[in-house]
């Protein structure tokens, strides 16, 4: 019986500590050795107790395929280590300004804005040199799709372009077809590629692929409706971060579209389309069944 | 016969070619496309008729090996979209501050901040997106070993550590030998990087890997030397930047510490030391030994 409580607890635990290990001198050692200061400031944005969504669902569509945790932990960090490096640079004075996150000063406010640009651009780099260790998968023709996976996801026409588009978009004016566009690059490219870089490391035929990418795109449209509903509704407490914000910054959401009810009918919606895409997997998918669920029942 | 002037000049126009067909809306598509906006700022700073002296390098360490300059070239392009993303980056207000690059705006000048720290990513990204494709190399195994390289060079071990060092070194009491490391690390790892993943297309054995890398670092030494010389002795007209930054940031550099004689003395010995390492090579390094002469003999 599968117990989402227990993955995602153990989950968060092993991201948590494999970072501890490889955000650090000894691993970020090159032709030279990494300065305290960026060692310091990359620990900052990504050892914060985050809830390590991305890796669990790297494990969970891997143990689609059978495959242990374990061996999809070097994977998972690397995407995380790519969400984290896109915050440190989303937070930025010049983007979208944040003092806080997960309740505590944002990396150029613990640093300054200099630190805060090399830091995620040195979490960049670290996630492709994680995806080229032995540890990601033995075989370096699987390593190499992952890269090309999470390039693509994360790229121009991904989260980069996503989070481009986000801030063109604060001049208002998007229809509700872009703003599901800008979102599902600015969050969903990424929540795919992490859905994706579990089934390749699981060796997916191409069917089982297309199915899972079908899941991961409607999870990721479901996690960002979520995400607009509870800047609507919820406290600047529950969610470490402050609320109301895209309101204030004029941003464009479905939530501004289609109401607070109206959102949450269309949630529920999308949450049935990912259970949906699962339909042929059996019990080994209860992982991505469980995460869909949550995703859209989620309070911070 | 060698000759330096036509190799350079063909792998420029090689080069601005392939940046012109891979910085593009077609190539650059993910789960979305990418925006217009974006793909406008990371072609204004990547296709800027750049001497391209890192694919250069990437093709010269190639043919020592016999290889085609052809089959060198799209990696020779991800170390050059990777220096580009590393200038955009370096010339923003919260890091060096730059107006002008090659005599034209910087791409925060020419768009804005957020822009600039956008396209700067994606260059990031699309470089190791570059070395998944088999383009790079048929072998996955030898593509995830460029993957690697790159990753160490121009990580926290490498490039934007040395770019973290060279920020608090402007608070000044810098010692030689910790400019000496902070210009390996800024500008010599990704030098290092391109000789080496030159050698590694090339399917050089560890003797050989290791002579060349011995080559890059000097030559690496030399090019960031003969820099710092030409910021004190050259006109901003023939840089096609600000000239005299250094010291006006307060920036500490081997010249301030020698004087320029000294600086000019100590640049010959080490464009030697580069050619030395190649001894064990035939006429087939000549095209490095040509590089090794230009970084230490350039006036722009």
């Amino acid at each position: 019986m599968y117990d989402f409580d227990a993955d995602i607890a153990d989950c968060a635990r092993a991201v948590e500590q494999a970072l501890d290990r490889f955000v650090s001198a000894e691993v970020l050692s090159g032709p030279g050795s990494a300065p305290a200061r960026l060692i310091a400031a990359m620990r900052h944005g990504s050892l914060n107790g985050g809830k390590r969504l991305r890796p669990l669902l790297v494990r969970q569509a891997a143990a689609v395929f059978g495959v242990a945790p374990a061996l999809a932990l070097t994977a998972g960090l690397a995407v995380e280590a790519l969400h984290c490096y896109s915050l440190i640079h989303d937070d930025l004075p010049a983007m979208d300004d944040d003092d806080l996150r997960r309740g505590r000063p944002t990396v150029h406010k613990a640093f300054d804005d200099a630190t805060a640009i090399l830091a995620g651009d040195g979490l960049l780099t670290h996630a492709f040199g994680l995806l080229a260790t032995p540890d990601a998968h033995p075989d370096p023709a699987v390593r190499i799709a992952l890269v090309a996976e999470l390039a693509q996801g994360s790229g121009a026409g991904g989260m980069v372009g996503g989070q481009m588009r986000d801030i063109e978009g604060e001049q208002g004016g998007f229809s509700g077809n872009e703003i599901a566009q800008m979102q599902a690059m600015k969050t969903g490219a990424l929540i795919r590629a992490s859905v994706r870089i579990g089934a390749i490391i699981g060796g997916a035929d191409a069917r089982a692929l297309s199915a899972l990418t079908a899941y991961a795109e409607a999870a990721g449209r479901a996690f960002q409706l979520a995400d607009d509903i509870l800047d609507v509704t919820a406290t600047a407490e529950a969610m470490g971060k402050a609320t109301g914000k895209d309101a204030a910054a004029g941003k464009q959401t479905l939530v501004g579209q289609l109401g607070v009810e109206g959102a949450r009918l269309q949630l529920a919606s999308i949450a049935n389309e990912a259970l949906a895409a699962l339909r042929t997997f059996g019990p080994k998918a209860d992982g991505l069944r469980a995460s869909a669920r949550y995703f859209a029942e989620r309070e911070n």
